[in-house]
Formats: structure tokens, sequence, C-alpha cells
């Protein structure tokens, strides 16, 4: 927490920004290891260049944040009282020196708060801090890895599960809910997104939604799912068939396999992100079936199921080590039924290794 | 949909506002009838005095729009489009005149997106809008309460659920699993918030998190859940002894159900919503367990868990037919446990009715 709040404080030093305020959970739990829904109430975070930061949190929470470990300023707010009031009262016990320059996350912030916060600092200009807090959480620290590592196990079990519940005539939402209930037995209270469970010629539309259609022999069974562990997400899809398999559906799984491995055996440090996607887009057109693949290979995963970098052919960045991401290349055939195999994946020192790791190679369930 | 458009362009006209901009899932869904989460992509609602609205989508729902019955513009973008350049293409084509005052919700918009709006408008001063459709939102129509009584019944069959799965050294988390597992399989896409289910000491906490506390004779057990359903919202709360009952245990259950029997008992139109908490908090007052009731006696609901009106007693508005809340007092002891008790209520032209329907008399569950 104090390394990140450092590296934080060199980059507004840098561009003479006077306070940083951070308001989304998820950057607020990165720089202090709070984790909390404040829901409608403020909770935010004032990190200056040389003084102390300042957390503000509905009193309820303010036990929590000491109990955490943050070591600094809490200061709690009952429901009558106006938390921007309290911080302009400690900004003036502290005597801190006239704001300029505040950075804040331009695509969280509501536009009634940005106003409040620009109050507080008479005059200063608006910066974004988005770009500079993205950067930071691109690689990962061996904790972060860690959590993680079992947060991705947890979606490898979730797989396990739904294969095991597939019978004839079961419906996506009944194979959807045994899996939920499972997890949440095992001590995960929330999934990382709105769980996929996808039969047949369902499986054939990216943004399908889960519902009464019931399994048949020569079924695509698509899963996509993950669950939020300790504050980090995991994300994985595994597609089988059921009962039988057709040869056109046993080339567009073998097709996606071969994009999905095109991706993985050039993940490593300094890989150009955009070369990702594009070569299993090459694998995949050069099959015949480019036109069903219409969404970017993958994305960054953290403490955001969906976070920097975003893996199109267009991302020039660099794979470092420490980064963690999905590749999920699909095919989708609105007829056949579609097929689309995901992994979570961090960059080592020696090239990738998958966080997932529930089996990939074509399985006929019966 | 469009006797709600109209109303709101009557509020414009009255307050000479010439854009109004809707970007929240709920609003939006109030106004068109469209419900979807957009997740990061812009999904945004204009509303003019005269001119017919335009609805900015992603391009992929610009289908699922017209399906739904929107008969107005509809402007679908692609990922690599700017949708703010192709409303002010279409607002040039239009030739819609000088906008002076835009209103938007404050309280949601990033300021990053109100700075995109703003330069839209060049010069155009900006005015919230939240508290019109709120008030345009408190009083339900047919079509929302029959909505509303079916996601409520889903909710009474979640208590029956949960209350069905109790036995000795079960955990919350199972008990917590087995309902959303149930209510999955009736459809249920969505909990309106993170089910509660606590035991014993547990319940003596407002915020408690359910955990792998197992359950013993003589704990309360304690569900507070809500599903949505069809964008609309349910929130009950049902607390049962288990095995056996102390006296301490039966006064505290029977003064919350005598609180929450009074606050129903003047629940009718005309009624000062202040005093359905006032009176609540007498009764419990009365009976010396006022410290431990430390919250407000409920909250409006609808499209959103908690919407307006906030049910505390220093709210002066009155009840009017067709407005729901929920009345959920509570005495939380952090030895004995917590007992609190949540009904979904309406205002009705005789009264009121309840839409959850739980039975509520002290149970000892064997």
């Amino acid at each position: 927490m104090k390394q990140r709040l450092q590296q934080l404080t060199q980059w507004m030093k840098k561009e003479s920004v006077d306070v940083s305020f951070f308001n989304s959970t998820e950057n607020v739990f990165y720089l202090t290891d709070f984790h909390t829904d404040p829901h409608e109430r403020l909770m935010g975070l004032f990190v200056f260049q040389d003084a102390e930061p300042i957390f503000v949190v509905p009193g309820m929470e303010a036990g929590q944040v000491k109990d955490a470990g943050w070591p600094y300023e809490v200061l709690g707010y009952a429901d009558h009282e106006d938390p921007w009031a309290l911080v302009k009262d400690a900004l003036t016990n502290r005597e801190i020196k006239p704001v300029e320059k505040v950075a804040f996350e331009e695509d969280v912030l509501t536009y009634g708060r940005s106003q409040s916060l620009l109050r507080l600092f008479n005059g200063a200009s608006p910066v974004s801090v988005e770009e500079t807090i993205n950067h930071m959480r691109l690689e990962k620290d061996e904790g972060e890895i860690e959590v993680m590592r079992r947060a991705a196990e947890m979606a490898d079990y979730g797989v396990k599960v739904g294969v095991e519940a597939l019978r004839e005539g079961v419906t996506e939402m009944e194979v959807l809910a045994k899996i939920e209930y499972e997890l949440k037995k095992k001590g995960i209270r929330e999934m990382s997104f709105s769980t996929m469970v996808l039969f047949g010629e369902k499986s054939g539309q990216p943004h399908g939604n889960p519902g009464d259609r019931q399994l048949q022999k020569g079924d695509f069974v698509l899963f996509d799912l993950g669950v939020v562990l300790e504050g980090y997400t995991s994300d994985i899809t595994r597609t089988f068939a059921y009962g039988s398999v057709s040869d056109e559906q046993r080339t567009i799984y073998e097709t996606v396999l071969a994009a999905q491995h095109a991706s993985l055996d050039i993940s490593k440090p300094g890989t150009r992100i955009g070369d990702l996607d594009q070569v299993a887009r090459d694998v995949i057109e050069k099959a015949g079936y480019g036109k069903l693949f219409p969404h970017r290979i993958g994305h960054g995963l953290g403490i955001n199921v969906h976070e920097f970098p975003s893996m199109s052919h267009l991302n020039d960045q660099q794979l470092k080590v420490g980064m963690t991401y999905t590749l999920e290349p699909g095919i989708y055939d609105p007829n056949v039924g579609g097929v689309r195999i995901e992994d979570d994946v961090l960059i080592t020192e020696d090239g990738f290794e998958t966080l997932t790791n529930y089996p990939k190679e074509l399985q006929i369930i019966e």
C-alpha cells in the first residue's frame, strides 16, 4: 500500500498535481487495502504530494478501515453530516498549501461530486488520474497474483460443476443455478459478471442470455463465468459437445483452440499486445471463419473483470512481467452454434502461465 | 412511455429547459421501456421540448430497442465511432434551436461525460433533472404495481426456501446458496441486493455478512433478500427462532412486530411520511430498546431497491396513492441477536396493501 501511494505521489510531483482524489471502490481498494461498497454514500481518498493521505468513509466503516491496516487519517461521518465540510476542516487544521491542480477519476466521479470537490479546492483546475492509476494496476505483484490464482481455481471448479450438471432436457438456467449454488457453498459471495450457460444455437450468439432452452444431443454447451475473491476476479470460458459432435462442429472447435494456442505461444515479455489478437485472427480467417469472430481477443483482468489493457489488434503496448489478461477467441455460427475458449493468463519472466487450467481438448459429454 | 415523456416535457417548458439527458439504466428504462446494462459503453436519451427524443445505444442493441417498442429515433454506434459526434450530426440535421439550459442526472453522469454533453451544447448551463424524475417515479402505475407484486411473491418464496433449508449445523452461506439456487431455477437472473442470512449473534449486526456460522438451537435466523423481475425490485426481511426461544428473544420479536404494525396502521394517503418512522420508534423506545434501532424505518422501492422517498422521521412529504416503500423496523442486540421484519407496502385509495405476504407471527422452527 505504501509503495503504491509513493508511486502515485512521484507522478504527482512530476506533473505538479497537488491533490489526487479517488472515489471508485476498485482504486480505493488498490491504494488502501480496504474493500467495501458504500452504495450511495461518499467514500473517498485524498492523496497529497507530501502530507499524509486522508480517507473519508461512512462512520460505521471507520473502525473496519483501521482493522484493515490503514495507518493514516480516517474521517468517518454520520448520515446527517456533510463529508465535504469535514474534509474542509481537516485541511484547514493541517494548513495544506493552496491547491492549483486536482486529479480525479473523470470516468467515475459524478458531475455532482466533481463540483463539491472543485469547490473544496476553490479555483483548482481538474486533470484526469485515470491513465496513471490504470497504468500502475497493469503489473500485478506477488500478493495479487496469489489471490488471482485462487480466484481462477474457483472458476475452474465452476466449469466442473456445470459439466457434471448436464443431462438431456436440463435448462440453461438450471445448470447456471447449480454452478452458483456450489460456488456459494465454497464461500464465494459474488460472481465477477452474469454467468453464461448457453446451449446449441444460443451458444452462437456472442451476447446470448441463459433461459429455458433445454439441452439436446448434438448441442454445443458454452460456459462463461468467474468469481470475485478477496477483491480480485477470474473469468473462464469452456465449450463442450453434448452427446455427439458433427464434423463442422469439430472443425470450429479445433480452429478456436488453435487460435488460442497461437496467442498463448507468443505470450511473453516484449510481445506487442495487438499481435495476440492478430495471430488468433489469422488462424480463424485462414480457416474461413473470419466474419464469425466479431470481438477482440481479450481484456486485462485484476480488481476489475474488464480492465486495462484492451487486447485489440490496435494496441501497440508491449507485454510486461506481471500483466494478467484473458485470451478468448471465438467463432459464432447462428445455426451450428458457437465456441469460445478463454483462459486467464499471467506474463512471467520466461513467458506465460495460465491461471485457469480446466482441460481444453474437445470433450463429448455423454 | 409517451405519457411519461409528456410529463417530463411539461416540466421542461415550465423551467425553460431545452434538453434533458438521461444516462442511468433506471431512468432510461422508465422513459423508454428498454432495459439493458451497457457496461462501459454510452447509452443516453435526449429529450427535447417539442422535437422527438433521440436514443443513443451501442450498435448491437439498436435492434432490441426497436423490438421493445421505442417509436422514435435510435442512434446505434459501433465501438470505433464517437457517439457524441453522431448526436451532433443528428442535431444539425434536425436544425434543433440553440440550447441554453441542459438538464441531466448530476448524481449519475460522470464528470467526463458531463464535459462531452456540455461541449455538445456549447455554452449551455447545466441543471439537475434528478428531483423531477425521482418525483415522477414516486407514484407507480398499474403496470408497475403488477410487476412489483410478482417480484414480491418471489421474495416470499425465497424466505420459504430459506426456512425449509434450516437444520442444526448448516451454515449461513449454505442456506443463502440454496435460496438463490431455487430462485434462479424459477428464472430470476438477479437479486436486488446481496442476500443476507444471519444466525444467532450475527443477526445482531445490522451490517453483518453471511459466512461459516453454523445454526444452533436457540439462534435467531434473519433473512433479508429480494429479486429483480422485469426491471422492478422486491425486498423482504423475516426473522425466525430456531429450536427454542428465550423470554427476551420473544419480547424483542413482539416489540418489532408491534412497531411494524404501528407504521402499517397509519399507512394511507395523506399521512406524513416521517410519522411512519416516528410511531415505530415510539413503540421500540417505550419497550426500552430505542438505542438498538439505529436506522430509518424504510425506503422507497421500485426500479431501484433504494429509491425516493427516504422514510426517515424528518420527511415531511405525504403518502400518495401508488407509492411503494418498505417498512422495516429492527432491534439489534449484539448478544441476544437481532430481529427485523420488513414488508413492501403499496398505498391504495383505502389505505395500504402489503406486496410481501410471508407470515409474520413468531415461528419457532424445529
